[in-house]
């Protein structure tokens, strides 16, 4: 993050269009910097701050930035330049900035490109974002399985401006489907005669291009590797998913994850782009289910309002009760899902993990259930005491049991286990819960 | 993940002590298969799998598994064996295992490992996992500003196998402070007889051993590092964090975001590892602060006793009510949360993200109050649906701007944005939210 500071002084570089001033900011600023900056200048700015950097630095500005955000900044440019810009950006991250214009405009775009970077682009499009083919880059190195160490060495050096990474070849037979991979390490550590098909790792992990971009993360990292080929169904290599991929992928991943836990659909992009009507359109569609769902409450009470009439007391507690269920279910579902969404975690575990819940649930259950019954017979006597007592064990016992249990019996059903939010579990335990809560009342004050 | 047939069969293997069957093992499974094979193993069974695998197999297994995991294998071993084996792992993953030992007994082992070996160790001993200090490993390579590039090369081959990365070279001076960087990129793209300290990247980026893991992972991958040098108070390179540590990390933060935001504390271990003690341990602080939090809301309805008996009607909606805020404040606080633990959010931007989240929640609030009028009305006469369709809309607004602006202003005060979990504005806004539903009732209904 730069500082106020920093911001202002570059707004004044910018406002007096002081060349030098702007040319030293790429040198005094870190990448990472510009994703920072940039969404705080307005248009005249960031044309002035585009205007004035040295070309080189302008791609590395623009794939620092959302996809998003470039795009924007694009049309601030107009098309020439914003073809021009587009060429020299990293063929994967072009591809993401122009799925961000309607297909018109995209189209006229690269029609404004270079032949063969608009084609490469054009490669990339059909793959949706989230899966390894719309992370990958083309710009892998490749070399034929007879080629000795010592060649492909120079071949790499003609090759070591254009190419993602240099630290793996891939071998490729005449049909481009991929043989093996050899590493930069083995190739120097090598004999220099040596020809590659004989130091590469042969049949090397690979990914299809529409596999889930998580899936291919995580196996990216769990194996230690540095770059991850992508081939189509006959084998053919496509591309290459970087360790820098990795970062963004598990990141966007858990950002999700966070998100429909907290009981909204995922914003898919930061929270700072989001617009109002889009916050809304992705929070409104579950509270209404909520709603409607909440609404079984009062259907609960509707049928147990002689009760609650004759028995003031038990409304004191309501809130308190029901809350004490959703503490808990939020608890466990978060774990929950979250050890689902890394693996630890599947549908032939539900035995143990309820189990442990149901454990953990009576434990708790026992030592609420105590402050629980202090709290009610002080203010009510003893009776409503034991009630607010015992519904409280029972409501955590519950309430850990369902939070366990239901992630796991959705995932089994293909849903995505986050879909059982804190906000679902909550509601859920509030409806069951006063039906618990009203019950045990009944039985313990004798008006079943 | 490996199936229950695979585990079945490596379970026959092992009590047959089928030596060639086990040994073929290693080529079969993953390295990441190994961490979900190990636990679902008894101490037998993992006595027989590390007796017969290829020795220079087992360091690789152990790696895989968490710490806690390897300790308990080790400690089945016996003091020898598990010297033998922590020698061979990498020292950070090594140190991470003598942590979990009491200081005894890894002081025991210590002295059964080489003395080399074991005073890398004791280097890394002092950081604490979640530091620059704890993620790092020593094994870097290091020459002196002078070497020629193809005499770093020859270097390079030397120690290679013992290098956690050869990709990048440290260079350093005489009191083995860091001077600069070459990739092996360079080295190889480079004219043979140029000193590295002409090629190198001079001042790179550093952290000190006590910075947080997180900002270390975020500088590694935001500026596409392969690697980071971790240095002392007097810039001397104590080792470094290579980029397989990002991923790990990464995740790490993520579930301990995603377990708090759920209102436990983190458990610092696979949950499929921690004891019940340890999740009752974690779990019931934040219950019991919420049980007494949750107390208020009985207050409140003690204050409101009389209008709550003259109104019965009342009682019906209150979970209802109580859970539409909870359900938006807990889509606002995980939302905005998560902004602030990607460095998308900050203090600054208070004044937009209120005015946003209360824009979001006055068009929910709007439609939801709506729904809340109609099913009152129907239920309890226009009065009621007044009371309620209005108390919803106040409620929306209400918790949408106390779950925006509180998370921000505990990270202001030194405090993890994510205490604020969604069980704590739930139970935040239950009690604040009844206040304003008696009072909205009171002045309707004109009963003040």
């Amino acid at each position: 993050m730069i500082s106020d500071e920093v911001l202002d002084e570059v707004r004044a570089l910018l406002a007096e269009r002081e060349e030098l001033g702007i040319r030293g900011l790429a040198d005094r600023l870190g990448t990472a910097d510009w994703a920072d900056l940039v969404p705080r200048l307005d248009d005249d700015e960031v044309v002035a701050l585009l205007a004035n950097l040295p070309a080189e630095e302008i791609p590395e500005l623009l794939e620092e930035l959302e996809p998003e955000q470039t795009a924007s900044v694009l049309h601030v440019l107009g098309r020439d330049k914003a073809a021009d810009l587009l060429e020299r950006m990293d063929p994967d991250d072009a591809t993401d900035v122009l799925a961000e214009f309607d297909d018109d405009e995209a189209e006229r775009l690269l029609q404004a490109m270079e032949p063969d970077d608009a084609a490469e682009i054009r490669e990339l499009l059909p793959y949706p974002p989230d899966t390894a083919g719309g992370r990958m880059t083309p710009a892998f190195v490749a070399i034929a399985p007879d080629v000795r160490a010592d060649d492909a060495i120079v071949m790499l050096r003609l090759v070591a401006e254009e190419a993602e990474t240099i630290y793996y070849v891939y071998v490729l037979d005449a049909a481009e489907r991929l043989l093996g991979v050899l590493s930069l390490h083995n190739l120097v550590l090598t004999r220099p005669d040596t020809p590659v098909s004989e130091v590469m790792v042969a049949d090397p992990f690979r990914v299809r291009a529409d596999t889930d971009q998580e899936t291919a993360a995580r196996l990216l990292t769990d194996n230690n590797l540095l770059a991850l080929p992508v081939v189509d169904e006959h084998d053919k290599l496509l591309g290459i998913i970087t360790q820098d991929d990795v970062a963004d992928v598990l990141e966007e991943e858990a950002t999700e994850d966070i998100e429909r836990l907290g009981g909204s659909q995922p914003l898919d992009m930061p929270y700072r782009l989001a617009s109002v009507p889009l916050l809304v359109r992705r929070r409104v569609g579950w509270l209404l289910f909520l709603f409607f769902a909440g609404l079984l409450t009062t259907q609960v009470l509707v049928s147990f309002e002689t009760r609650l009439a004759e028995i003031q007391a038990l409304t004191l507690f309501i809130p308190l009760i029901i809350g004490i269920g959703g503490n808990v279910g939020s608890q466990t579902v978060t774990t929950l899902v979250r050890a689902i969404a890394i693996g630890e975690v599947e549908l032939r575990d539900v035995g143990w993990v309820l189990v442990k819940e149901l454990s953990v649930g009576l434990l708790i259950g026992l030592l609420l259930g105590i402050a629980g019954f202090v709290r009610g017979g002080l203010s009510s006597g003893t009776q409503v005491g034991i009630v607010v007592g015992a519904t409280i064990m029972a409501i955590t016992v519950w309430s850990a049991a369902v939070a366990a249990v239901l992630p796991l019996v959705l995932r089994r059903l293909g849903a995505d286990p986050a879909v059982v939010s804190a906000p679902f579990i909550t509601t859920l335990v509030d409806a069951t819960g006063l039906l618990i809560y009203l019950t045990v009342a009944g039985v313990v004050l004798q008006q079943v």
